[in-house]
């Protein structure tokens, strides 16, 4: 095991033959920054402070009910997960956490699997825990339910495997807590939905009190699916009642692929804000519903929108401001290292093109009821290609500025393949 | 003028020649409801109980952008809305209330209004602020926005607009102030989300200061038009922020077209019941976006499903349950008060079926997680076909059996055509 | 094996104790429609000549991406599932066919299973293709495409494989297949769609030139999932183009599930009428994407004009009419022979309202541009309970009158779940 | 009047001080794109030729069905309108033809309007017609439809103004028809939906007669908006239908607000050109329905990938490739002189970066199915900034580099503000 799954000779030599086109395009983008009154170099370190953690299972090919198609050399388990993750980071260095899933990454020796982590120069971030899906050792089933279920030893199995998710989490580092349920309904009448929000609501009580003083909760709610008439936490209003109830360790999770059609994400994340509720985000793109594409793939200016909004937030912090930042996203045609290593640099772009904007234009703009102004100030810095930014800020952290050029030849996918057990066709579920 | 614009010999000779059909149907569903242990005729109390209040704008024809196509014969002012309003009363029995919008229903002598209104057998419901159009006097312009507005001017006059509407609602005996505003932008950037809700709040805290004791502000959510890119009060959740600062006489609106797409409507009437904070509704139906169309008219299962929990609210009132309907439509095709009898039958209608839901088992059911079960208690009560019931209610309180048939036989808009004057084209706006 | 799974005399006993309610119940419903000129007879003697076929799979529990929750007893071959669709059948008396999907369904006797299912008073429907998964055996794979491949070879196993449907339907008496196919993309980019709809054609002719003569090929269209950014024929355009330039035995397949939201759908039946292409549909229910839900569950007004517009198109035929209807429906939280005894009784209640919609009246209000009363004549018909010609269509053919309480009580799940084999967890894809 | 409202000089002054920094970054660009092989003069040149029509009612303000807050200094007839849209094509010099509305922009002299149009360097786009309204003088309502009306009179008149329209614009030099109507209803029932299609075509079959033989006719289809519940061209598939039925003059036209919430119109505007039907644009940008937002504001990806199809139909013609672009948008807040010269602006822009895409690269890619090279061979031209290019294109054509600095030095609406007469309120229709 080694902490640069990629050779870094090959990085090293990638980078020499791309360093002389980067210093050129670094150099004009700093002329064009300048002359808006901005120091390129201050940009480029906030990039390299900038990071969103990755999934442990996002490093697996995913699939829908109809098939799953495996990809030769895909892990089977965490500690080959690490490995894909360690491979991410050495190269795009943005993604220096991992957040792992129960019981999908149980294992036995945590304190070793933590170890494991930093010879990776990784560290782990939320965990998230699993009441979605029946285990073949499970009493009782979540069929119809888990911290929401009528059947009260439901609801205490559930509460208990989310405080075992927290005892895991203190081993491992970590200081949240990630909760989404599939609970709710496919029929109309099936449950009362009153009741089922004051179960889910006491039921979760129960795992907030397991919280130490130091960690956080986080709320994940989501429009549908697997429910497709009603779902317990469907919304950032259910999300925010249910948060308010629970105490200030509980906050509010935005994934951007949980919402209705046409809705304005960007101005829920103010709103969440402005309720001292912003926890965090999983970050993933989508067309339809849930799609969980690649970052930014089908809307990269919504992405954009929403960092300006956060760093709205920073600069004006009201109750405080620190949101966990993760990628949740379904690998179902790409190599999951290459998705990942897109994405992260695609979400590391919105942000470095948040923090270019000019603010007091911005805001000088807004108070005059300029509209025209104020939508050029925003749309000036969005159409700024940061490219050479993020590649410099992986160049100089010890990255690939080429990563994808780098991870072809480094043919790490490949020796997995011979390496790794093969995973079983995913017959699908229809 | 007198409370019965139509000839009440009319409705009498009408209900005459329809009232053995009617016995012969009521009888037969009487039966039906007896096997299920329902007392068809206290079935029949509620929904003479039961009112929905009516919009005074209402009565004039609506239009698009495109285009307003008049109707002859429509009215022009408010002793005219009130007359056609009573028209509605008369032969339906189910709206009592006319809810007025300021400054279009301005006159000189509110006490007169009121006798006028009670003359009619008519009382006012909600009083409704206008800060989305500019008035011909008016000094600050709503072009870009109102209690929201950059412009503390334009806040200022949009407060003491309320706060008029406020004291014409005291002298017409309404108890409810409803408060939409049409404040967003149509630029990303226009303005800051989140500090335009701050405004927002701030100004309405200055109306909210003027309710009296005994008076409710709800406050209306809707998610786009006329802002097409950010609205300040686009969702329930902001809505509900917004009542929870504002204090405990504001409670949240809920108008049936000002949802996302796919959006589980019923679900966020529980919510906001949950959260102490459901004020009332606007009916109508929409297809597409606030299409403002004929209550029931599209949908009428959801609105089936919308009064199901508003019957769920009244047996478990947590906090308190007492909403404020009204009929909030765009008659752009049909004429209006033939609309607004058909709204209110079906709004009726879908209350009578939520009334005759078997709670009892439904509740068994859900916790047995008897899915199919519950499902199809409820279904029962929805497919049942409460014309019987309704008809009854009507001819008992001295309305028309059959309503249609009564109006058109009245002539009623053929002599308003003789008597008011005519309406402009609409040319629109686009 | 016997063709009445549930024993004949239970449901005779069922049928007798609720005979007297029922003929109550169908002499005033009798009553009411005559007083239209309607003669209820007529009308229960077409819904004994409805039909809908349920398909083989739906005999199963279904699930999503993110779990499937078996049920104890649920069939895992065709000969269970063919016995679980003559339970529907017996009890429903309007499912006579079964629509099987290959290869989940191969057998090595198909003349066996034609008299198998004929046995049980079955005839089998349209054939299924699935070419959205991988076989354990396959030599290529449909990861990225079908019969929109860039890769010869796999377009060209996609049309060996509808061919050997073809064959097997020739076998088991079928008259149609349908092909739907899971191609299309998830990144912007990853394909021409220009091309990837002339290689569909392409490949798809070689299929449509293997039908029989006296054979339709039905191509289904969906929007998303699962490609999740493109589509090959994700709407009815595109289906239609295809149909058209495939020749006159290929037609559209309409599934209710498969649109953008808002959709219009009862609109596309009549286009796609109109164009001599309608098809045939699968039956379902959906609020946010294709749910699959149970026919009628969430909008059993669009059901309704659903049909109307199939009932006009039989009074209208233009170019011919005849199509194929059948269930499309996942019961992940239900057990499935109630789930589709269920939705055929919804179904079969939407086409029996449809049926007695007063269609000069309606007709004559509409060359009146008489709005009102266009949509109340419509509206009429679909609040007729029509309950009582269902059940009175199920007993005379032999069928539960109290379809529910028959089934429940034969205990026909419990003696399968002791009988059976159980299927394991489906721990969901993600 | 002069063919440059704005005076060359404040252009030629402004150029000159921003032509240095022009100079560097157009130096840099073209270096970068030299490394991919792309020659940035050629671009610059593709990017000269291309230009988009303005509508001449875009010039004025428009506003919602609540209310229009006028701009002071907007323009009240086509000679005013015609004066506006010189100076967008003075500046940005993208939008070289003018495309009227009749009878809105109706005058006596249409040869001296033609003369009036070249005098500013524009020339006549499509003319549209408008039956969506009743004027003061006409003598059928198209209350209840228009080429779709079940009245033979209210048809005729409609097809007689359609030919209005096409001998007008034979008078200004038009080639193009644009037919939108906005028939359809508000009510299940209100019409028969295939009826309605054979009116609507059989009509439009008379103005097609009419069409000189080197014209085009264009049927713009509008999911709904004035029609709320259908439209008779609601969708691509309606419209292809209709034009496959007209003639091969006759076309399908693309408006970008015109869809179903989450339908790929890219994939659209592939299918039409399959088709051989693609006809034309109308480029504005929306959020919820029908916004008519600033063209690229919300989604400029989308714009993007829209042009992206169209590059590839220009260079795959299959049976002709020749559409005609136009923005079309409702400037609600904004001057619209500046809301359409940042459109058109970005509409080049999404042009530019569809023309530098490598296609080669691509469509290697695609036929290996390299899902991720092929997407981020996509986005690399999608995240270039192209701005140098357009600035280069206006400034080498006399345009400004700085349009938006020019235009508000220049004072042009302050001084159109004190020449025009004023704009009443629009109070809005509700």
């Amino acid at each position: 095991m080694t902490g640069s799954p990629i050779s870094i000779d090959l990085v090293s030599q990638s980078n020499a033959s791309a360093s002389e086109v980067l210093e050129d395009e670094y150099a004009a983008l700093g002329r064009k920054l300048e002359r808006r009154g901005i120091a390129i170099d201050a940009i480029k370190d906030r990039v390299k402070d900038f990071g969103v953690a990755v999934p442990s299972w996002g490093a697996g090919r995913g699939g829908t009910r109809f098939a799953k198609f495996p990809l030769a050399g895909e892990p089977t388990n965490i500690h080959e997960k690490l490995e894909d993750c360690a491979v991410i980071h050495q190269l795009g260095k943005s993604t220096p956490g991992v957040s792992p899933h129960f019981p999908w990454d149980c294992v036995d020796d945590y304190a070793g699997l933590r170890e494991e982590a930093a010879a990776y120069d990784l560290v782990f971030d939320a965990v998230n825990s699993n009441t979605f899906q029946d285990q073949p050792d499970q009493v009782q089933t979540y069929a119809t339910g888990s911290l929401s279920s009528t059947v009260e030893a439901t609801r205490q199995q559930a509460i208990e495997h989310n405080i075992d998710c927290i005892e895991i989490g203190k081993k491992i580092g970590s200081k949240r807590l990630t909760v989404w349920v599939g609970d709710g309904t496919n029929f109309p009448g099936q449950q009362d939905l009153g009741r089922s929000l004051d179960r889910y609501i006491d039921a979760t009580s129960h795992v907030y009190d397991a919280l130490p003083a130091d960690w956080t909760m986080m709320l994940e709610h989501k429009m549908f699916e697997p429910a497709f008439y009603s779902s317990v936490i469907a919304d950032w209003g259910s999300s925010l009642m249910a948060a308010q109830e629970l105490g200030d360790q509980c906050k509010c999770l935005v994934d951007l692929g949980h919402h209705a059609p046409n809705v304005n994400i960007e101005q829920i994340v103010a709103r969440l804000h402005r309720a001292g509720k912003l926890g965090g985000f999983h970050f993933n793109d989508s067309k339809y519903g849930d799609d969980d594409l690649d970052s930014g793939s089908i809307n990269p200016h919504q992405l954009f929108l929403v960092f300006n909004e956060l760093i709205e937030a920073e600069r004006n912090p009201r109750e405080g401001f620190d949101p966990s930042y993760m990628i949740d996203q379904s690998h179902n045609v790409t190599d999951p290292i290459e998705s990942m290593l897109s994405s992260a640099e695609t979400i590391a772009g919105c942000f470095a093109r948040a923090v270019i904007v000019d603010r007091e234009a911005l805001s000088a703009a807004q108070n005059d009821n300029d509209v025209m102004l104020a939508f050029r100030t925003l749309r000036a810095a969005y159409d700024t290609d940061v490219g050479p930014i993020l590649a410099k800020a992986r160049e100089e952290q010890g990255g690939a500025i080429d990563w994808l050029g780098v991870y072809r030849a480094s043919k790490y996918r490949e020796r997995k393949a011979q390496e790794r057990k093969a995973v079983g066709l995913g017959a699908g579920i229809v």
